[in-house]
């Protein structure tokens, strides 16, 4: 494994092409832009260094036996499915934002299961292929980048509908040590802080979308891959000369990108699905499956930052022992725990696949990130609540180190007898920071449509849901006799 | 194991003290308010009967290696919460209502662990005689009526505080061989179709409380205790003749008593606690954990059939294809699956207590029942709006069966083409059962307060969320130093 | 204007046709499954001979300048409306259930503004005839109940589509003198207490359906009408002998009906609209706007009782000063004042209609509605959560008036220190009468689906919404250049 | 009345002190961070200039007669109330943002009753000099900061117990021709716009308090006062070259500043309240009720706008007929237009105080404000659901105008088929400046704690609600006697 420092530099040799603002970044590593999120991934090499967090960080590998990250492990039963969750909810709490190596994770569980079940129906040999590619991974003690979301276009139609063919990414040519492709992955978190991609397909496929049933590896500086670096709430902060208080969290941070790639050439060995439109459907469920449980550990880790920070507001306000304060407190602790047993749920009572790799309870995943999508919000609108409109009306950190304005601004702010008005202040940037600043771009937006939109989520739980057996059970109450109806009823809501 | 013909008779032998409007039943097993919440907890030992419900309904006691039915099990293992969760939701299914008989499960556990911690620091030997009581239980296979709630008088004084020393229930003599206790236990749900009462504290005590920290188990027509049942919403409709479109659900049901104590003399060899009062709060913190995580089941059993029949009901109306109607039928399935969520999750995260007996997470549990105290109410909102406003203008199943009236009840109550008038009628009569009939005294109100009314799942809530491990995450993330700060922050929230 | 004493008489004058239960009710008026029910309505009467409700009761017709009771009354202004609301919300005070004169008023005002503009564009003059007609009404004080919903058979066609031609109430023969009509209205509330009934269309029509598009006046009493009283929770509890406490509300209550036309002739002089199809939409669009006005005065009154029953709760069970306690009584008060809110703001809003008649304002009586399908239920759930559970597994009265057991339960539901145990049963009760009882048919059933389910508010929210125009809104804020857009956009959400 | 465009010169001529992080800025009309915040102000003098907006933009003075803009007027009825919520709408839908003229329209009316009833009950003659200041204010069509909220400090301790006297404004020093104030307002919406300042007690008070019982008015730059000009999200955005689509809203916003007084003089003749502590309760009863009736006006506005984006944002990316897309817009208009209800209800129940200025309802208008602490925030959750993730991965608009990037941009940026990808990006950017950037700050956290934080309305909710008759209705209809209750209920919860 990599320590976190081996980490940075493996980084600086890479070259990639990433652009923000109209203007290339010619080091990404150390941009003010990018660094701390950077130092977010960073901590998930930090932290599987230390010896009191090894058992959740680290696993060892069932394909070489040797000691991995976690964030590398094929799951091999229920326990590592809840690990999984667990060092979530812990690198959350360290980073109060998205550490962004979920979604490879994600993608390697999502495609060794599915390579391994598309084998067996179609007689390709997808699984070796990859397990090989994993190895190195594992190995390397790599970041990959899994991509899934396409731009999509038209959303009224399909992959090989669109005006431009290009709106999904989609196989251009096919050559004898490798493929050709063409597209884009939006919303790629972590992008620039990884040294691959694996790219999924965004949706099932029918046979007329059959080039865009493709799934690869590829490294981050390969010919024709770039970036564009997204915009967040508030990232200039950053890049204010001696900027700390005002960014709420210094250290820590994510970010977004829109990756394109233009006729990449992809070898062989490093093509896992390649028009096998089949089993496209099937590596979306589990991908979105396993992304949606990960919403359950992360969401709720940089939650528990949140709640200590309102906690912290409400000391530094001088209001601790108000009953609504501390009954707020309490509202949100249920409504982050809610999330917490979701995530727990659909892992404890996750079940072998054939290839062996435990995949979570689908309903249950799905129903997580259902919650996920809502209860951020509230939990969110109390810290609100209790930090005060002094979060939004606050003086910057300019004035208080200013030598005029300085003493005023202190004494002006200063809240309960004795506390230091330096630190009021940090405490309510940083709640400003997850409300609405960077952090709020991964505590809220992405709660609502990472891993998929509310309404996806929706119609997984009713396609999973099973009404029909709900009826049944019903029936045998309420002795409905049904050879007395004679209608049709829709087999399937 | 006794079959569930076996447990039916077992309960004529009795000779009980049942009072109910006024009049007291001489057989309460035959009688028609009572039998429906007869059959409820005869369907514990009926699923145990059928080799496909094995594995759920039944254990290996690991006091003798029999087999027993699961409700006298101790949990030896996650496993155990996990599936102790899941026999609950099948017995929730199976009949729409409460039944019963978890009560004495949660008190078995909890006495179990409470006893061998007890005597470890008191040098006791409760834990022995517990054991020996126990083993009769389970190869008996009896039904214990698992009692905790005093009437508590005035709410703002303690037990020994109280103008009538009975509001709680208290030793008021010790002889030789026994005690002698006066008192009343109040919401004693399934009380008359035990065969024996499990007598805890309600609360936390003081060493002036120590006559009220008393436990033990006594039998059902024991000298001195007796019985008053409660009323139900709509329970004298199980009383009319033929009645059985309009009960809803005419087999299964539940049901609530007070229980009182009138000087019952109780042997030594079932006493389980006699003035320790500084176990009590341990004993009622974990029953009430236990049976906080038990919610997360049998509720979402009865759920499961309230969404079947809110989805039956769509199908008479004629409108199953509606957006709206299968939109809240998945808010349905979310809600409910969230219950299940924290059933799940509270279970797997349980940990073995120095007695070998497994505990839930008392955080997750108390999570689960809060939810419990909310989600319900919803989910039999969208019934009643799916189900329409005939589910309370509809005629009365005597006008469907009368001569002249019935065609026109008929004609006139007709939905789907094709669809029978009475399975409509018998429908939408469940989920008025449910939502506002007897079955809403186990599915609405039950759930506000069993296990602990609202209030006391946010005090441990509050306990259990380490607001002090939150607030230190918050503060390494804003940076703040505290030598700067000269003020004293309450230590608990 | 009556009094109560002649309303109640003057309906012992009616020959009515009423079957409950299979049997022929031979006097309704003092039977007591319907008592309570005439009780509520005649509180309409009572309040207008009390000088100090003059002002909301009565009003002058501005048709005969004479003094009416204002449920008989075309409002004349946005004030009238406001007094409506009030008046309404007043009665809920007194009797705590729906007194059921309101069906008929929102009648009068739809139909009256709507035959006047159906007479100018159409020639007809139904609105002189139905100006003498509602004179009639006025001058004898008479109780109308407006009929509006039909049975609708499968949903998913329309009324001339059904296998059976009387799932709509329809005309099925003209003759020189009148018309004879065939079908029934289903939820008809307090038509047992009605004078006349006021037949009106139920939804929008196509010319196929002109048959259905009809509007009349009929005696309660005239051959071929016949009414089946709907069954109701709890609705027996009022037939036992001696019962008052565990009425919860022993003198008032509501009830619905299903009232059947077979071959009923209506005289030319009583008929308001005969196949005139295209203005049926205008007026249900009309009555059901105002009476979801309506249940911004009633449901807000008997939420007062609620609210205040619930605080008596807490008196009496001695925990009036807890902080959860009083917050939520707050939390009750905010949610039922948000509802009186959405009624006086649909009235203030009002407009005049051609006719001179004041028009709510038809969005916000949709959202006042719409609301009132949500919040009674959340106070209905803080309601039961601040009673107790005590709620549902109390002993009957006849136990409390039992010599031996009366001693028993009054001991040991003795309450707050000096609190009376009947006067805490009594108010116990009254939460279980509202919440789970008779009046939870009115309380929560009737908030859902009376004046249209929530689907339908919703869909008449979509089109007065008004959605262009805030897009324009949002283009000028965000300077969005239409000229670069080449593409068609839905006209209509 | 002034035109957009004097109102503008005006402010030039005014040499107030403002710092922004760390610096004085020396013309805070042209400063690119604060220009868009008085181009919202200027919106009321603009509208003001339009024919069609007359009736809502103007009044006429009851003190002299004259036209003035509807901000500076006295209401003289509650049509006059409801024109003010009508007026907040329309310029909620003109700025999307916060205008910040209300708080001085809402002092102005709070202190003209006070005033009055000051007099009448100490002698005093306050009144009549606020009169002829607030004429000058008419006929100078002048804007007004009304500042009441104080730093407080230690909340746990009242203004005069504070350890640094200056944590509350008061008077340091009487002069036979005025007073010496010391002290700050926080949160000043709008103060670097205003003219003057007019200042107001922030709570109730006891004698020991007096001297912080002071209200008067004092000119922008006068000597001794400054601000401090607070930090927003995104708030540097607005100083990146040439930003115009990143902004969301280039035109418009709010502003916040700590104003500070540092031993300012006031003359008697703007001194309206000195040392008078009884009356300073009520003046902060009446300036919350208007101000918490104002936010059922302007906030409802930028609703509107916000719902127009989400909108639209459907329509660019081509799914504006998806059933659950309708479905939430549809609940965003129904909770936007429940906020309305309530500013015109509160408004419409407005009475005549003493003096004959018109007060809202107290009740209503603190339910109006408590609504509006919940139901922005979830309608800005919905409008981020249908917005989509794009919101916050985008490109930078300097990548959208770059000669290479911005091709790329265009192509993978496009949403349904012909539409323009600027456009889109435009409204996904208006949608983040609403809920996340600088507009978030009006809509989200002025919504919580403007005119009071959320407990604040609680209280009000408790004191107005009037309990204490809701009991007695429910014991007349639940037949309590309470001649047998012998226990002492709280007064007043």
């Amino acid at each position: 494994m990599m320590t976190r420092d081996e980490y940075i530099e493996s980084l600086r040799k890479l070259d990639l092409k990433v652009y923000f603002m109209g203007e290339r970044i010619k080091n990404p590593v150390d941009h003010p832009m990018i660094r701390p999120s950077l130092n977010s991934l960073a901590m998930s090499y930090k932290l599987a260094e230390m010896p009191e967090h090894k058992e959740l960080m680290t696993a060892k590998s069932h394909l070489t036996g040797h000691t991995i990250n976690r964030f590398c492990h094929i799951h091999q039963s229920a326990q590592d499915l809840v690990n999984k969750v667990k060092m979530q909810r812990l690198l959350g709490q360290e980073t109060a934002s998205c550490f962004q190596r979920c979604v490879g994770m994600d993608a390697f569980n999502a495609i060794y299961s599915t390579t391994y079940e598309m084998d067996k129906a179609l007689g390709t040999d997808y699984f070796e292929r990859f397990k090989k590619w994993l190895i190195m991974v594992q190995d390397k003690d790599l970041v990959v980048d899994g991509a899934m979301t396409d731009p999509k276009g038209d959303r009224s139609k399909g992959p090989s509908d669109q005006a431009d063919p290009d709106m999904y990414l989609h196989v251009v040519e096919k050559r004898a040590d490798g493929i050709v492709v063409c597209g884009a992955k939006a919303h790629q978190t972590g992008a620039v802080n990884s040294h691959e991609h694996l790219i999924m397909p965004t949706c099932s496929m029918r046979e007329a979308d059959k080039d865009y049933a493709v799934c690869f590896a590829i490294q981050g500086d390969a010919p024709g891959v770039s970036m564009i670096y997204g915009r967040q709430s508030c990232d200039t902060r950053k890049m204010e000369a001696g900027a700390d208080i005002d960014l709420g969290n210094s250290q820590f941070g994510g970010h977004e990108a829109l990756v394109i790639f233009d006729h990449v050439f992809v070898p062989n060995e490093r093509v896992f699905m390649c028009q096998e439109y089949q089993f496209a459907g099937m590596l979306v469920e589990r991908f979105a499956g396993y992304h949606r449980q990960s919403y359950g550990g992360c969401k709720v880790g940089v939650g528990d930052v949140l709640i200590g920070a309102a906690a912290l507001a409400a000391d530094y306000n001088g209001v601790p022992k108000a009953s609504h304060i501390k009954d707020k407190l309490i509202e949100m602790i249920h409504l982050n725990e809610t999330l917490y047993a979701c995530g727990i749920a659909c892992s404890a009572e996750g079940k072998a696949t054939e290839s062996g790799a435990y995949l979570i309870d689908l309903l249950l995943a799905n129903v997580c990130k259902q919650n996920v999508t809502r209860l951020p919000y509230e939990i969110a609108r109390l810290a609100e609540d209790i930090a005060g409109g002094l979060m939004v009306t606050m003086p910057a950190e300019q004035d208080l180190r200013h030598p005029e304005l300085g003493p005023i601004v202190r004494k002006y702010l200063q809240g309960a007898t004795g506390a230091d008005t330096e630190n009021r202040m940090r405490v309510l940037r940083l709640i400003e920071n997850i409300t609405l600043g960077t952090a709020a771009v991964g505590y809220r937006t992405e709660s609502l449509h990472g891993a998929g939109s509310p309404q996806a989520q929706r119609i997984m739980i009713s396609r999973q849901g099973n009404i029909a057996a709900k009826k049944e059970l019903a029936r045998k109450i309420a002795k409905i006799d049904t050879s007395k109806d004679h209608f049709e009823v829709p087999a399937k809501k």
